[in-house]
């Protein structure tokens, strides 16, 4: 099949490696070209000069970039998906809005084309390893024809309902672990402030109803004063102001995750932006 | 050894019927006393008409009740610590101020016996099946006279530190639920708000970094609409409130938790004491 894969980012890079290894012909394009030469010469695929050219004879053209505008701008304003032949699918594994991805199902139905919004989770580990977590939002039909390439590089991968609402799921992922991080964050504060032994309340806390993926994982590394663990605070607040906006057009509230976003900006102003999420202990200790 | 059990409640009925089907004598007591005499039929133990008449004969006095004033109570008040035998282990179960702890270290100290505070999770499932975990604090003497009590009715037991240090370590467990808790409820909240098959964002989020044990067991009796899975309202407020209270003993802030407390405020205005902690989801709702 031929594949053209827009952004080799941290995630990209290896996902679209993960193409080419499955036997896929896979066209690369990236902001910075010198990224898609060496990602060429790393797995033997082709480069393009633009998105445009990327999308020209593509059985299945993907995006996998930063954010809302970056996706209109490598898709639509660049041109690539009135390049696209026709009846070609469309993956956006980039975490972006509903709305997006509603607008940009609305236009590939208008050409002919299948659409897919896929954003993932596991991140840039997950990505490298191959096992990440996929919530796709598309019809059936477009499903169908996404799940064989997502089995490239994904290990669990859910088709939650029309296009947009992989998008959704990803923001209700992301609000779990907002309020997690504020539980943990603040546990560890109040221990480390009381002069608990923060490695026998691990163990103890560990196994039991208090439990979760974060703090069986990040309170080791916050206890270490270690904050280099993947997802970056910049993104997670992308991902938490895109939950925020869904949540105003819905008429939803979201205090807690507000919050969170909130003190994020705190850890940032720190010099945290590329700090992952539990650096959000850093701002309870200012 | 004689182990005399003052408080049988939901946690305390089963936790001494442990200790008196692992061989122990015990001697139960009740404020409602029709409640050890229903226990003593059952188990076979003997009943006292006063906690000071429970503690006479004990090496083992163990109080389950249910804030500081019902310890202290119980304890002090009552004439059951006095009436306590010289060089008698007393173990607190309550989940109580680590303030209170350290005190009833300090008049066990002075009267000659060992105190431990072992504050207990696992709700009344874990007390029923005995596999509950039990955070304790206390001297190394203490704990390992405790220990053995502990096996009849526990699965985790972990010595966290000096007297005081399991109250803390509970502490930190029950602020970690109240952020899982608010992440959870808002993420159950947008995705019923906007249209989202629940069932399958839940299998999506489920096995990856925003899983958490409340996730896994109360997204799906939440989507039931259904709170009366244990640990109730009223009683998860009376913890936040210890911790917030320890919080500003040290100097140490922790707003999403005492977010998540108002919220649950608003829960019991709406008639939620006795609803579990996911019964937050309701508060979003309104």
């Amino acid at each position: 099949m031929n594949i053209s894969f827009l952004g080799l980012g941290v995630m990209g890079y290896p996902m679209a490696g993960y193409l080419a290894k499955a036997g896929h012909n896979v066209t690369v394009y990236n902001r910075t070209a010198g990224k898609a030469e060496a990602w060429a010469n790393e797995y033997g695929g082709a480069t393009a000069a633009t998105p445009a050219a990327a999308a020209q004879n593509a059985d299945v053209l993907i995006s996998m970039v930063g954010n809302d505008d970056d996706v209109r701008q490598v898709l639509i304003a660049s041109g690539a998906l009135a390049a696209l032949p026709e009846g070609a699918l469309l993956i956006d594994h980039t975490t972006a809005s509903a709305t997006l991805a509603q607008q940009l199902a609305t236009l590939c139905d208008q050409h002919g084309h299948a659409f897919v919004d896929a954003p993932v989770s596991g991140g840039q580990k997950g990505a490298v390893e191959g096992i990440l977590t996929i919530m796709a939002g598309g019809t059936p039909q477009a499903f169908a024809r996404a799940e064989p390439v997502f089995q490239a590089y994904a290990k669990t991968i859910t088709h939650v309902g029309p296009a947009g609402h992989g998008q959704l799921c990803k923001m209700l992922n992301q609000i779990c672990i907002a309020g997690v991080l504020a539980g943990v964050a603040e546990a560890v504060h109040l221990g480390q402030k009381s002069g608990l032994d923060m490695q026998k309340a691990y163990q103890a806390i560990k196994g039991g109803s208090a439990q979760s993926w974060q703090f069986d994982n990040r309170v080791p590394t916050m206890l270490d004063d270690k904050y280099d663990f993947g997802f970056a605070v910049e993104w997670l607040r992308k991902d938490l102001g895109i939950a925020i906006s869904q949540a105003k057009s819905v008429g939803a509230a979201l205090p807690a995750t507000a919050l969170v976003d909130q003190f994020l900006a705190e850890v940032e102003a720190m010099g945290g932006k590329r700090w992952d999420g539990s650096s959000l202990l850093k701002r309870y200790r200012r």
